[in-house]
Order: C-alpha cells, then structure tokens, then sequence
C-alpha cells in the first residue's frame, strides 16, 4: 500500500534514562525508534531509516519486524557505535539534562534512502543536521507530505542550512522554546506565524504538559495534553507525539484540516503513552483498543458544549 | 435576581503597569475590579465589596455603576489611600517583576458584608489573607458555590488558615506554579487531585498562556489559551478569568459539570480580552457580540470531529 507508506530517517539509540521515578539503562532510544514504534500503531506502512552500531542487538530488530515496521533501511556500521545518550529529569520533568552523550555511528550519518522507499507518500525528519535532513529530501521522490522535527543544537549551529530546509518541507514540528529560539518572537503564536512566512503550509508546536498547538494560514488548533497524574519518563514523547501525528495522517492517506486535527489527537494519546514507563516499554505494550479509548477518552476531557450556553434558566 | 447574584470582595487598586508594549501609570487595577468588570458581562447582578482611600476618583465609582455593579460594599477609608502596585513585564510575560507596593488602605482591610449581600449565592474570594476570605465566608448565609483564589504569599505566610480556608470552600482557582507549591507534588494532575482531597469538589487552574484546568472527584476538564498574537499586558488575566468562569454559573444559576465546562471557556475568553491592552481598558470597550463571537471562534480552535476517524478511505 505505498500511497499511505510512511518514511522516517532519525536515530536509533540507547538510553540511560534517571527520573524521579526510577532508572533505567541501555533502554533503546533514539528518534526514529520512537517515531516509528507510536505510527506503527495506526500507519499501514512504516519505512526505518537509520544507522547502528554492531553492538545493536537482533532482538530489536525482531521488535521493530513484528509491529510491521520495515527495517531495510537500517544501516550497520560494522566499525562502529551505536549512539548513546545519559540524560536526568529532575522535578520539573519538561527539561533533561545530558550526563553525556556519545554520538558514535550517528556522528557520521549518512542516509541512504532505499530504492523502494524513495515513492513515500508521508515523510518524517526526525531531529538531526539540517544538512542530514536535505539529504533524505534529495533522495525522495514528490512525498505528498514532510514533516521535520529540529531542536535547539541546530538553531544555534545551522541557523541557514535549517532556514533552508524549512522553507522546502510542508510541516514544521518543534517545542515552544525552540520555537521561540528560532523566530525571536515573544510568543508561540507570533513565532508560529513568523514560521509559516518561512515556507512550511503547516506548524505544529508541541508544549510537554501542556499540550500542542497547530498553525495554518486559516486556521488554529490548539490541544491540552492528555492529563496524567504519574510521569515515569518523558523521553521520546516528542517523537512518540510525531509519530501519532504522522501515523494517523498516513493512515488516513490525506492533509485536510480535519485530518490534521484528528492526527494531533493521536499524537496526544501517544504521546502520553510513552511517558507511563520507561524508554519504549509503554508502546511495545500497547493495543490498538487502548489508544482509541484514550481517543474517546481525551475527546471528553477538550469537549464543551455551547448550544444554549447563554439561556437563562427559570428560578426554582 | 438574588438567585443568581454574585458577591465578590477583593482588592482595588491602581497600578502602574511596564510591559514591552509600553507604560501605564495610575490605571484602575486590583483583583476585584477585574473580576467585577470581567463578571459582570455575564452575570445578572454583580456585587463589589473592598476599600479604597480618599484618592479613588468617583469616575471609577460611576464605572462600576454603568456596568451595572452594585457598588454599596466599597468602603472608602478617609484618612487613608488606596492600594498601589507598580509591576514589571519582560519579553516572558507570565510573570511579573514587583517593582513597588503599596498596600495602604488595603492592608487592614476588614470586609464588612452589607445585609442585602450576605445572600448571595454566588461568591468569590479574591486573593487576600486566608484570614480576611474566612470572614467573608462567616458573613454569607449559605451560598450555593463559593470560589476561593490564593496566591504565592499565603502559601508561604499563612499555610495554616489557608488550608482550613480550602476545606470550606466549594471552589479553589490558582495558578500552576501555586498549585505546585501548594501540593508539593510533581505536576498539575496530581497537585489536583491532593487539593480535591482538602475539601472543594472543584479545583480550577491556571496556566496563562498554556490555558486552564478544571478538576472534580469524576472529571477533567482542559483547554487551551485562547492563541493571542499579541499580549499587550497580562496584568488582571487572572481575575478576569475567573470574573468569566463566576460570571457564566452565576448567570446560568447552575454548577453542572455542563456549565463548569462553559463557564471555563467564558474564562478563557474573558482573560484574553483583558490581555489586549493595558489595566481593564479592553474589559470596558467589550460587548457582548464580540465575547460570543470569540466564544465560537474558541469552540472551532479546539474542535475535533473523531467520527470516522479510523476509517481507512479508498485509494484514488
């Protein structure tokens, strides 16, 4: 079913995760680990584009073949590393701190698109060197939808090849701050505006806790997060929430509007799922049941009714 | 209409206002007078209870009175002056610098409820000493729904009757940041959940530009912000809000879950005006047109239509 296929190019890593709640080492991580273990839950076709180490283990490999997820595009670097990354959540969970981080096979990243994922209708750039993301548009042939993700490294280093970039891509994705960071505005809906002026038809700004917001040139969507009362580990719910929005979008096999806000929605819900444990054991356990009944479930917690919202009523 | 008056009592002030938009000096400010003007575009019958000093202009009085508030609870002390704050914004505008106060007048205020107000079924308990809200409380005659506010100073000055104040309450609105630290807890959510066990079977919070939440034993509520591109000065945001939320039960004479999720979205809307230009200016040039057609704007800004949402649609 190519006409829904969905292509992401990111990193696959391992973590070693300290929250409040617990620790957790040599979890695998990594962006397009995340993207692609929450959109296979709703996208008939994920395409994994990305580079290990020989110490990546098989069974991962395994993980990613049994929910669907095309792993032919995965180079192995025999000589090299997988990424590793040490990061600590204090109390305020929005925010880690790197203990450290090791780039490895990662570092040199250079993505080669298989001959048969170069027809992707939907396409995600997960958070990487804007000149890494440039290189898997070049290679793709008129996707009906791009969506990169970037982050504050690259705003800082590569403020012109990521101007670049985004002017050529449909969507932007990034956090509040970085948002920020990147249009000098003071806020997200300035910034938001400041964004779509750069090129993309779309912004969608993720805010953690609380919520997303998505920005066309009509129109405003904005969503809270879903209310959880115990965060075990925020990591990856940015690719976990890319991953719901863009799963739903491939899915749907269409960018309406309509779809877009219900692709936030889903990008809410999985996003909330891989906080509740640790690195990606929340997706692996997931059901298709249990995602639509947070759907349902979330849908009450935004829904308000207006209709006869200004009668007065009768005294008793 | 007793059966749905709405009694507040809280500070009026002048403040002079620095944001990046510019400078306001002597503007009408305090909590009760945001919660008044913002309320009393929704409710049938406002009632204003607080002190002022000889220096109050009588044009402020005769405000109050063309937006139809009941201005017989304002005590005017003589010999003294009204309070003052002079606060300070940055390019991050959810917090304000205090750059001076001056609580004169107001710093021994004893609310004195007029006979004709202590029925009221509606009350709110602006921001003040734990101690001054309970005599309030001890001077109405079984209100249906008493909303209580609180800030960062009483959490920290006067736990105690803070707490004992909560547990009577029917209603407890705060910000985030307060709630936290009220709590003690991690996020929101749970901070919620520790002040529904306090006693109030509602607990409102605010979040300024990330929107607010509204909690019961049975249910959650969240929304967003209504998306401003530009804040002007977020100064009375808060009071404003509520002054929607009170203002929409009171006029509904209902506090159903139904309306408690209405009345949010009147906060929501109510505080956005108040943010669009300095002190109450924007509360004064409202009408009711432009607050239900924002209302509706709002609705469409966190609409989603799931039905069919998992429909996979043919191929063309």
């Amino acid at each position: 079913m190519p006409a829904r296929s969905l292509l992401v190019v990111g990193s696959l890593a391992f973590d070693t995760l300290e929250t409040p709640s617990g620790h957790a080492a040599d979890e695998l991580g990594g962006s397009a680990t995340y993207f692609s273990h929450s959109s296979a839950w709703l996208a008939p076709e994920v395409r994994l584009v990305g580079v290990v180490g020989k110490d990546f283990p098989k069974r991962h490999i395994v993980e990613f073949r049994d929910r669907g997820i095309d792993v032919s595009g995965i180079q192995v670097e025999g000589r090299g590393k997988t990424f590793r990354w040490h990061g600590r959540y204090g109390k305020d969970m929005n925010n880690a701190e790197t203990v450290s981080v090791e780039l490895n096979v990662f570092g040199k990243f250079e993505p080669k698109i298989p001959a048969p994922f170069r027809k992707s209708p939907f396409v995600f750039l997960a958070t990487g060197s804007p000149r890494t993301q440039r290189a898997v548009l070049s290679q793709v042939d008129r996707p009906k939808f791009v969506l990169a993700d970037t982050m504050n490294l690259w705003i800082e280093t590569e403020r012109p090849a990521l101007l670049d970039l985004v002017h050529d891509v449909d969507g932007l994705i990034l956090n509040n701050s970085e948002l920020l960071q990147l249009s000098g505005e003071p806020n997200v809906v300035a910034g938001a505006r400041w964004a779509l002026a750069q090129g993309p038809s779309v912004v969608v700004v993720k805010k953690g806790e609380h919520g997303a917001m998505l920005f066309t040139e009509e129109a405003v969507c904005a969503l809270p997060a879903y209310p959880l009362e115990r965060i075990v580990d925020p990591t990856g719910a940015g690719d976990s929430f890319a991953g719901g929005f863009m799963g739903h979008l491939a899915r749907a096999g269409s960018v309406t509007m309509q779809e877009m806000k219900r692709a936030l929605v889903y990008g809410t819900v999985l996003a909330s799922f891989a906080c509740e444990d640790f690195g990606l054991r929340r997706l692996f356990g997931l059901s298709n049941r249990e995602i639509e009944s947070r759907v349902e479930e979330f849908a009450k917690v935004v829904s308000v009714d207006l209709d006869g919202r200004n009668a007065r009523r009768r005294r008793k």
